[in-house]
């Protein structure tokens, strides 16, 4: 099926002429027309595979997701149960550029959610990875006695996956403000947190 | 000086106009073409004032933080201060239609900072009213004895603005797992934790 195989191909080719530019120029600058440039195509030749913005940032987040998987399934981790659940968790923050720019591409498509059904989907994708990866911090440092037991580990999930958004906007949006130490510091307050009973 | 009187008027009639057709139909509506339809204006005398929607939802922020303060202001606030200081709180969460359209600018806004300087001064000016009212709680609750005496305020002013905004961002995004009761609750437990010592 050598058409199938073509098309593979030039989405991988496309893929990183986007990131491409992305990575230069930031999120908002990947147009059809920036990105059909980057690849030495025609502006008609990109919009057989992607006809808005939206449609190219959704690819990017595709790519951001299969990306972080992989890097999760790669990486060995050892050390004891909270310190790897930390720095589990720091993957998911935009501690580095390139985690910086895929937030971006995250927050573009964030704000489209309302127009853009594909956007919609595809952010929901994307939460929903955060939102397990907060469960299972939650469950591990349960499993290893760092949580106290009165929690509620459905709403310790929601408090840091809300945390780890907000962290990632403010990253973003302010990084004077919030520079990568400081929201290690604290995601890692947060987490040595839930070792307490909640007050009576 | 009728002209400066003229065009004050013509900008609350505007506001009318912008805010309308973003109750209705949110905030990704509000071009500069569907709030002159709104205003009974041609696009022409609209661009007069305003030439991109960025600076359409610029202006409907501005809005937003003025009445926001006026809501703060105009506000009694009685009760025990732990009590106060989780409503104050509240009134910055979409918990209802009005902030949830209000929410809706402030990211539409936060996607667009990296392109539009107008964009990126008005949501410092909006994310600064969420800090300062951050810290005004951190220290209304130390004050009053509900902060361990161990906390660093600082870290914990930017924890609770990153938590406010990220349950801000699910409430908006993902109403299905972050209704207004859930987002009420996950605030008043993080409020109550800050009653506890640091682990060593």
């Amino acid at each position: 099926m050598p058409k199938i195989v073509d098309r593979d191909a030039r989405r991988a080719e496309l893929a990183g002429a986007l990131w491409r530019v992305v990575y230069r120029d930031g999120a908002a600058a990947a147009t059809v027309r920036s990105v059909a440039a980057e690849a030495g195509w025609s502006p008609g030749a990109l919009r057989h595979y992607f006809t808005t913005q939206t449609e190219l940032l959704a690819f990017a987040m595709e790519h951001v997701i299969d990306q972080a998987t992989a890097r999760f399934e790669a990486r060995t981790w050892t050390g004891p149960v909270p310190e790897v659940v930390r720095q589990m968790l720091e993957e998911v923050l935009p501690l580095d550029r390139q985690r910086a720019r895929e937030a971006e591409v995250w927050l573009l498509l964030a704000a489209r959610t309302r127009t853009d059904p594909a956007a919609g989907t595809l952010m929901r994708r994307a939460d929903d990875g955060v939102r397990r990866a907060s469960d299972l911090a939650v469950r591990a440092l349960a499993a290893h006695g760092s949580v106290a037991p009165g929690r509620d580990p459905a709403l310790e999930t929601a408090r840091l996956h809300a945390l780890l958004d907000g962290l990632t906007l403010h990253a973003l949006l302010h990084p004077d403000l919030m520079p990568p130490e400081r929201a290690r510091a604290v995601l890692a307050d947060h987490l040595d947190g839930l070792r307490h009973e909640r007050p009576d």
